[in-house]
């Protein structure tokens, strides 16, 4: 872990110096996106060494058929994977005849690599002394513009150091890409056209089998000392492929600029037939706008986003860039326009592990969006879901399931199940918990039930019947047990009677018939429509009842604590401090079944079921099972030190709090996995966000009403974050020994500061 | 299942009628083999339907690399597959320019197929109406020699029946061919040269990894009307393919004959340079004694082996045509002269599953070599795994395992693991149990201690070592536990405390520390020979002991039996009877998920411990737990009729023992499994004729002791069979009411006949 090459800045990702090991890293730490599109920072300017293009658009995806060893039923055909679009990025760069290339130079000088996290914008600097022995200074910028989610700016300077220099720019598309990540090395683009009118080119292509269309484009303009030129470009053009040469006598000292305009029209936001047409809308307003413009706006975009959701450090530069950077990423990823989109496990910024929404959505993401948007965001993602019943329905029927029971997928992208390892697709079934979860979550958190007589209420009854179903009763036991599951704890497959999926399964039956009632006596209307279409019974409703009122829980009453599972007990109870460090992380040094046998907990389990339902256990329970799963933990999985920091928060242990939230917030930039290359862990940034909020604000909803319990780690001064809570923006400011409120709204709000109940007034601020 | 178009009859599988929807079917159960090399029935002529194309020599494979979906660590790298070799049978048809193909003919009447079991030979008879209108009758016999292993040899005969014709017969080479089963569509093959002189032609290939240096060969004669001919054959070569091409005028009613020899020569037997001239040399040997004479030799030697391995039953054709079909595929496979081959699951006649050693050799196969064949084909058998023993080290080791913990593989070719599932590869860990077993089983059966102290007792060191590691200590149950294991009914993963696997692990500890001490005191010199090399202390031997010594047992108190598992009475105890029969078979109707957390058990599993070890058990508990058990055995493995019925027997249940056994004895032929087309179920055949042998005949050895309890299926007039015991033959010949007893041999011999003693003597029929 630690890479430590990341420059510690308030408000920049900033690299120094070029390194050719670290180009992936780097591509992925320093990617951009608008929600709508985003991209690895790839080079602009050709590149022959070790890199990983990947240039994503929201919601376009490819089936890809399944691979595996050894058949079994039950497996999706296709797995959902994101795909490497077609790139318009690319600018090739000659100069005296020679390919700029920062894998092929002299040298290398004063590289420089920045991403401006206040203003949005990717720039890079440096100083090349080519092959053929001319120096040039480059200087690029580039963002994926916010107001105009189809457009990207790139503004791209050569000047030549120590002679005059014959330039070209060559700015191009392409659409004869790979995925990295592809299973038999399909083919998944069909390239439609390529056609170019003036400095315009589009290139219009269509997924196989998914059949997206969508358009990429281009516009570029040359200056020479900021002053515009008119160059005739060169121009080529291919099947996949499009490009101009502008060709340019530069003087020493003198500087060549392109400012390229490009990004993609797709079928999900207009008429697949009039992609280019729309295209050719988008460039007009680049072009008339132009690229300071353009990025002017950028910057108060982003600022707007800032203001909401900003989180500020004094005192820790590393904690500040850290949640920052999460911050920022997460709005790369998803910014809550659309509900047919959803937030990607890896983002835009590559294409493991595939589709685009798993449980990390519901579990992880829906608070901070919830808390740092308008309350339509959260709302979106709830109705992805309620829009995937259907397919939840099919996904269990091919597992056995019948009568409307519903199973969310594991992974997915349009609603199917496209994950396929038994352990984890057929058997991680607690997933279901948390989307229901997520309802009851949205309707605490904003007060407003309207969805669940609307849409809530049949997701919660599929997921009811799903649990009825599929607990049976054990005559030994007495009670109704779940039997072959795979809890959150990833490192225990196929287990009985996770303790996490038995509680939860209890608790989504009760919630469902809760809500059954208050629809069926204040929603008539609702009530009848959907029982006319699920036709649920008393019958069936007074079995969901016996399950849940006869769930098994397995308890240790030697250790007081709920056990994980029914074999937990009969491990080899080695803490992980008394394991050889020689042999960590497991899960790169040990096979599987010995992960398996072993105590080993890969993320938040029981902890994770006290950490959604805290209300039901004292902390005194809290503390015991805190105590005694923790030392088992080795936090393998990217979501689990986010919910560990709030829980240790909780118990008012700062010094180990304050070190899961490094762990969570610096994850990527300090690449504790080592993999960073391979993409950024999107869904996780916004447990670094609870961390702070829920972790050291403490921030609850209690009975309807804002609560928090402000503590601040040591190694700060003080600490600040916003909400928007119910149409009302609450600024809490912790410093040390006192914190302040701030109301930005229309009325008086009353909050709850450790268990005392005050009421804030608009702009009026107040320290506690 | 039951696709009843084989005819009944004694001593041959017999085909009528041609209908192409039967072809693969037919081409794995007519497969012929002489267990150093083997072939699917396939046509020689042209076949332009649906077919798999196989032909397979003993010892040579490709490591293919695995596929899977998600890597986990520990997954072998390589799968060796069973490999599809270059072809000789190949004799392409022309009559009047029309290629022969009876997927193409006008008509095809009177088409008859035949392997004669007794005499060792496959042959065709049809007569086909060509688009041409030409009409011919066509005859064709072949067999792969058992007295000279690297021969084949074709008699192909066609006569014109309505006009004379031009024909041509093209015998050729091809070493262009595929796997079926091959997991990226590699190249498994090179070919190294084609080269002819005179009537001969060779192909030399290497497998591409593996390096097996192979060469195969062809000459071929023809005749008219029995009378041979003189052509001049028209030559044709390329880069992997040599054909001849020998035309003829033929009269109407005239037969135009070709006897092709061909075969392999390989380097596991010749140096890789000498492998053209030793094919001159065997083909001089063909030639020269020609097609009848060698035909003769192959009746006389099958007719040696039926002497020996023969099992006869009166009064019912079916289960007399099942056992001889189960007993020709096995001598088909494996002969037992060579100690680096083993027995395929599917021998010669299909590619699924690759490897070709599996548990299957130790606990089904080996009792069936030891009584019809010399003892030392068994004993190869456990010198196979003693030389195999430094790989199964490793094995071990790349799951964590150390010290000389020895884990045999799953599946494998030359002794590293090659199977990919890592709840079978990883889990199924009890293989390791049968492995000691058989040495066991051997020393119980032959007497012949000398194995254990010159090679066994390193492998019992090495395997109790293994149970030693993998056995952990629950402070919970104050007892060894074994954790995540799959046991021998593989619709359970990753379970807890399989009774099997717990028990085995037992066993093989106990018996390890027996014979050490054995050996300690009665073979000084083998004893410190062994201790010098596998450097084991009183300590460590200590260790094993209390494993042992505390090993846990899951037992039900209610019911009055060991549990399969820790959570099985959590299960949801439906019986088979009870289950809709639309949900069978359940591995092809249910999910994965749902088979694991249901009772349904795919193959004896308890049983197989009662099985083998059933002097530890009473007659009560052995019909307690099969009276438990047997009504969730779904029997979805090929190996579980056979167990069941020997237990069936044992508890005087008949009707239910005779179920079992056709059930075992026709698995193939009527295709109970719906699959036949892959490839027979050769290890589930030596099961098959323990059914018969240990189940109606009740034969066990009992100190030392042949002793038998013979019962008889109200179906059958009689039944007999023999074993070669300690040198000599004893023939058990059961009828209804009595039980004949004869030995061929030179000395007298006690046998225990329902648990009398009798002593009987050579060549002296007793009667009881």
């Amino acid at each position: 872990m630690n890479q430590d090459y990341i420059i510690p800045n308030e408000w920049s990702i900033i690299e120094e110096g070029f390194d050719n090991e670290r180009v992936k890293s780097s591509e992925s730490l320093f990617s951009i996106g608008n929600g709508a599109m985003g991209q690895r920072a790839n080079f602009e300017e050709h590149y022959s060494g070790d890199t990983f293009q990947g240039s994503y658009i929201a919601g376009v995806y490819y089936p890809d058929k399944t691979r595996v060893g050894w058949w079994k039923n039950g497996y999706p055909e296709y797995f959902a994977k994101v795909l490497n679009a077609p790139s318009w990025i690319g600018i090739n760069v000659s100069i005296n005849g020679e390919q700029l290339d920062l894998f092929n130079c002299k040298s290398v000088d004063n590289f420089r690599r920045e991403l401006n996290m206040k203003e949005g914008w990717l720039s890079r600097t440096f100083e090349a002394l080519l092959q053929n022995g001319v120096k040039v200074s480059v200087e690029t910028k580039r963002f994926l513009s916010l107001d105009h989610d189809e457009i990207g700016a790139i503004n791209y300077n050569v000047t030549p150091l120590n002679s005059d220099a014959d330039i070209i720019f060559q700015p191009y598309l392409d659409s004869g890409i790979t995925n990295e990540d592809s299973n038999w090395d399909d083919k998944f683009w069909d390239t439609i056209n390529v056609s170019h009118e003036n400095n315009k080119a589009f290139i219009q292509a269509k997924t196989m089998k998914t059949d997206f269309y969508i358009c990429t484009f281009m516009e570029s303009k040359v200056f020479i000392n900021g002053k515009s030129v008119l160059v005739e470009p060169n121009i080529k053009a291919d099947a996949t492929y499009a490009s101009f040469s502008y060709k340019q006598q530069v003087k020493q000292n003198e500087t060549y600029t392109i400012n390229k305009f490009g990004g993609y029209t797709v079928d999900r936001n207009h008429n697949k037939n009039d992609l280019i047409s729309a295209a050719n809308n988008v460039l007009n307003i680049a072009t008339s706008k132009g690229f300071d413009t353009l990025l002017e706006a950028q910057n108060k975009a982003w600022s707007k986003i800032w203001d909401m959701s900003d989180i500020t450090i004094e005192g820790d530069v590393k904690a500040q860039q850290g949640i920052r950077f999460n911050i920022l990423h997460l709005n790369h990823t998803y910014l809550g326009k659309d509900s047919r989109l959803n937030i990607g496990p890896k983002g835009f910024t590559g294409e493991k592990y595939g589709g685009s929404t798993y449980w990390d959505t519901e579990a992880y993401c829906i608070p901070f969006y919830m808390a740092t948007k308008d309350q339509q965001v959260a709302r979106n993602l709830l109705e992805y879901r309620y829009n995937h019943l259907g397919r939840a329905i099919e996904n269990a029927e091919k597992l056995g399931f019948t009568n409307g029971a519903a199973l969310y997928p594991m992974v997915t992208m349009n609603g199917e199940e496209c994950h396929n390892e038994w352990e984890i697709t057929f058997e991680e079934i607690h997933r279901n918990g948390a989307i229901a979860y997520a309802i009851f979550n949205y309707h605490r958190y904003t007060g407003d039930y309207s969805y669940i007589p609307e849409k809530g209420l049949e997701v919660l009854i599929g997921i009811a019947r799903f649990w009825h179903q599929r607990a049976t009763f054990s005559t030994d036991k007495n009670k109704y047990v779940i039997l072959g599951v795979t809890g959150p704890n990833e490192y225990e497959n196929n287990v009985n009677n996770n303790w996490y999926t038995n509680y939860i399964a209890q608790w989504c039956i009760n919630y469902a018939l809760e809500n059954i009632s208050i629809i069926k006596s204040d929603y008539g209307t609702d009530y009848t429509r959907i029982m006319n279409k699920v036709r649920l019974s008393e019958a069936e409703m007074s079995q969901w009842e016996a399950v849940a009122d006869q769930m098994y829980f397995p308890y240790s009453e030697k250790h007081n604590v709920y056990l994980q599972q029914d074999g937990f007990l009969d491990k080899e109870l080695i803490t992980v401090s008394d394991l050889d460090t020689s042999q960590r992380p497991i899960n790169q040094k040990w096979s599987w079944d010995r992960i398996l046998r072993s105590p080993y907990i890969k993320q938040a389990d029981t902890l994770q079921g006290f950490y959604f339902f805290e209300d039901h256990f004292s902390n005194e329970e809290l503390e015991r099972h805190f105590d005694f799963y923790e030392p088992y933990t080795v936090h393998e999985s990217s979501l689990s030190p986010c919910v560990h920091s709030i829980q240790a928060a909780k118990l008012g242990r700062m010094d180990q709090a304050y070190e899961f939230y490094l762990r969570t917030s610096r994850l990527d930039l300090d690449d504790y996995n080592k993999e960073v290359e391979e993409g950024l862990h999107i869904t996780s940034m916004a447990g670094t966000w609870m961390s702070i909020v829920e972790g050291f604000g403490g921030m609850r909803i209690k009975n309807g009403t804002l609560s928090f319990t402000p503590q601040i780690p040591k190694q700060w001064e003080a600490y600040s974050f916003k909400v928007n809570f119910r149409g009302q923006i609450i600024k809490v400011n912790a410093c040390k020994g006192h914190t302040h409120f701030e109301l930005e709204g229309e009325h008086d709000l009353d909050i709850i500061v450790n268990d005392k109940k005050v009421t804030i007034s608009p702009n009026n601020l107040i320290t506690l």
